[in-house]
């Protein structure tokens, strides 16, 4: 049985998904559109494949969206997370499965009695962080489980970096995944459970509160607590555990740097700064420094309380921030002058090989005694097209379509990959992609 | 000739604005109709008045909306300003003047061409503040130009107030105006000119950054700057000054306190609190306090690095942030929380009467030597339904729409009350209302 397959989104992250789905065309019988409101994009990605074609997509013109929906079977859309909301309905209007790799909102998880009444399924989460997060850390606690242990704390972090043989700024990042998001990540106030207690942290106190993070025979990191680690408390079968914190992995000395940024106000992203246009980096750094006597670097680390030749301040003057440079931004928010900024600064390299690390760290009493069970996950990337984020992002997408394609999926309604039917199949053929935890445990 | 006015909105701030508009109806030969999703709050405020109506109206029911204004000539619309927009939209086509006391949007502007071919005039901004700001400053900045001045520097505050003798809270505060307003005021980059230097302010230095201002045989206030001082240089003709400030008055202490709650994290509005539902005020605060040995009030003075017995804390006690009570508010941001919380404590007694205060600081060059303008308003109110607030915000539309009905407008487009066919006689009738400026010249 033939399955058209529907992808729309042809950016960054989609390279890995589209080729998986193209080199399985055959074999699985699909038929693969890639649809991106810039065709040469779809183009380049689908190659003349025999089984692939292109569609331009604006993804707002509902009428367009809705026919490309309608001549498919499967959607798997790699929109920003606000657009999914609107393919959503037309996938349950218009009876066809999705699957994405974001966030499922609120919004979404509501519409999962329509999705279940027409046999249709909805799978979110299901790429990297979330997605390899939730189906590897299911694993373990599953195994756990059987073996009768009761798990007592749940701590699980999560970066995309860049490999040490590409790391050549003070910062250890470049950019593998959505610019905006990096900028504006934390915004709100984190909240995670540490032995029993309720711990939230507003954005100021985010980056200043940091948890160290040690991969054997691949270095040191530190992680910042994520918005979201009560959330999965009870999808993870663990509404009583006292600790549960996810977090976010950077290498050393990231998050003192970002907290200055952050102290200093350009990851403000609300209003507009009006004259951003005609001001220079140099004299936008004078209009948030203290007035006084000195240099305008010196008044920022003083006003931060930081060494003005420290490690911070070095970060801060590789970006540019000090320049005497035009900054070209008509009417931008601080967080858009900033991103600007680290789209030049940060960008990957055509050669760069980027990193993925995640690390679970289960606590788990069996025959009263306490053992914390850790895994372990690194990849490596290729290059800035064949990038390990493009690799985790794409392939659990592609593999789930196949698992349903091939009618191996029975659940239906809104779901993220926490059950067996979905992370066992999946996790074992991304072993064939590279994917390797390892995994060790320590007595506590 | 007889003028039919659709007043939208019959909350806190319309009540002078109504009472205007029907004490005059006979003599101006209005209709008044007054519209709004709550019928009984309308009718309580028309009062049986021979020429008031009043209508139900959910104003996103765009048919209901537009057949309302459709029957009328003149548009006065007091809702939320993100409503106007649509508003705005059916008074272009049905071809009608409108009339607002909120910030004119970048939106709202665009639609200046097609207001002025239809020979409409739509007014924002014709309130207290932003209003009555616009019209007393541009008031003194011509005096001062008639008589051959060159201004140098603009400051100018504003600030709603408890009367001293209504005053029983540490805060100096209860509401007047939209609480939700108050929670969120001042996130993003406030930004200033000071001596020909631009200066932005983000958000987590704004009420650490504040300005004594006196107002004569009235006391002292301190100021935080607007977010906007910037976006008035060209309408008030002063595109060049070297120095502008916009600030909001305060009693003394007020923002030291603020400056508390935004560091401890209670101005978040970005993500709901999971758990909010489950835990008490104590709790809330247990949450984002550091852990430790001591009280938690102990622990937020130490992170604030404040006297846990001295004024800051003691107004954070008076709130009740530390009571072992519930909050009882579902999947609420913490800045929903304070609302919530403040809507209690800071509640305007029938009896209370509020207080507008306003100072303009006009610095101006005149055959070489330097003097300051300054002009001093401060009105009472009589009670919590007769307020200054409500008389300063309502009036000015008032007078407005009887300037248009007699035919002594002639500006078409969107705009802002800065010329002086619109101010001066607005001004002249607010003094029947007991709006008296003040004025005195210093020698700098």
């Amino acid at each position: 049985m033939s399955s058209r397959i529907l992808i729309i989104g042809a950016g960054r992250s989609s390279s890995a998904l589209i080729k998986y789905a193209l080199d399985n065309s055959e074999r699985l019988g699909w038929n693969v559109t890639v649809a991106d409101a810039d065709p040469a994009a779809a183009a380049s990605k689908v190659d003349g494949h025999s089984r692939g074609t292109t569609a331009w997509l604006d993804v707002t013109k509902t009428n367009d969206r809705r026919e490309l929906i309608g001549r498919s079977d499967i959607v798997v859309s790699l929109l920003p997370a606000h657009l999914h909301i609107e393919v959503a309905q037309d996938c349950i209007r218009l009876k066809k499965h999705l699957v994405t790799a974001s966030y499922v909102s609120q919004e979404l998880y509501r519409l999962g009695d329509e999705a279940r009444d027409r046999e249709l399924i909805f799978m979110g989460e299901m790429g990297l962080d979330p997605g390899i997060d939730h189906m590897s850390a299911m694993q373990r606690i599953n195994t756990i489980r059987e073996k009768g242990g009761t798990v007592t704390a749940f701590r699980s972090f999560t970066g995309g970096l860049i490999s040490p043989e590409s790391n050549d700024n003070p910062w250890g990042y470049k950019f593998t995944w959505n610019p905006r998001n990096v900028v504006l990540a934390g915004q709100g106030t984190a909240q995670y459970l540490e032995n029993g207690k309720l711990k939230y942290l507003p954005y100021y106190r985010l980056f200043n509160n940091t948890w160290n993070v040690e991969l054997d025979g691949i270095g040191k990191f530190e992680a910042y607590a994520n918005r979201d680690s009560l959330l999965y408390r009870e999808q993870y079968g663990l509404t009583d555990i006292p600790t549960i914190l996810r977090g976010t992995l950077r290498y050393p000395g990231f998050c003192a740097a970002w907290n200055a940024l952050v102290r200093i106000g350009m990851t403000d992203g609300d209003f507009p700064i009006l004259d951003s246009s005609q001001i220079t980096y140099h004299e936008l750094m004078e209009a948030l420094a203290p007035s006084g006597p000195g240099s305008v670097k010196d008044r920022i680390a003083q006003m931060l309380k930081l060494d003005p030749n420290g490690e911070v301040m070095d970060r801060l003057v590789w970006l540019g921030l000090f320049r005497k440079k035009r900054i070209k931004l008509k009417g931008a928010t601080p967080a858009l002058i900033l991103e600007n900024l680290l789209l030049d600064r940060w960008k990957l390299q055509a050669d760069d090989k980027d990193l993925i690390v995640m690390q679970h760290q289960i606590d788990y009493e069996i025959n009263g005694r306490t053992h914390r069970d850790v895994s372990n996950l690194m990849m490596k990337g290729e290059n800035a097209r064949d990038t390990a984020m493009s690799r985790l992002v794409g392939l659990p997408l592609g593999i789930f379509v196949r698992l349903m394609t091939e009618g191996k999926i029975q659940t239906t309604g809104v779901h993220i990959p926490t059950m067996r039917e979905v992370y066992e199949p999946v996790l074992e053929e991304m072993e064939d992609y590279g994917l390797e935890f390892t995994h060790h445990t320590i007595d506590l």
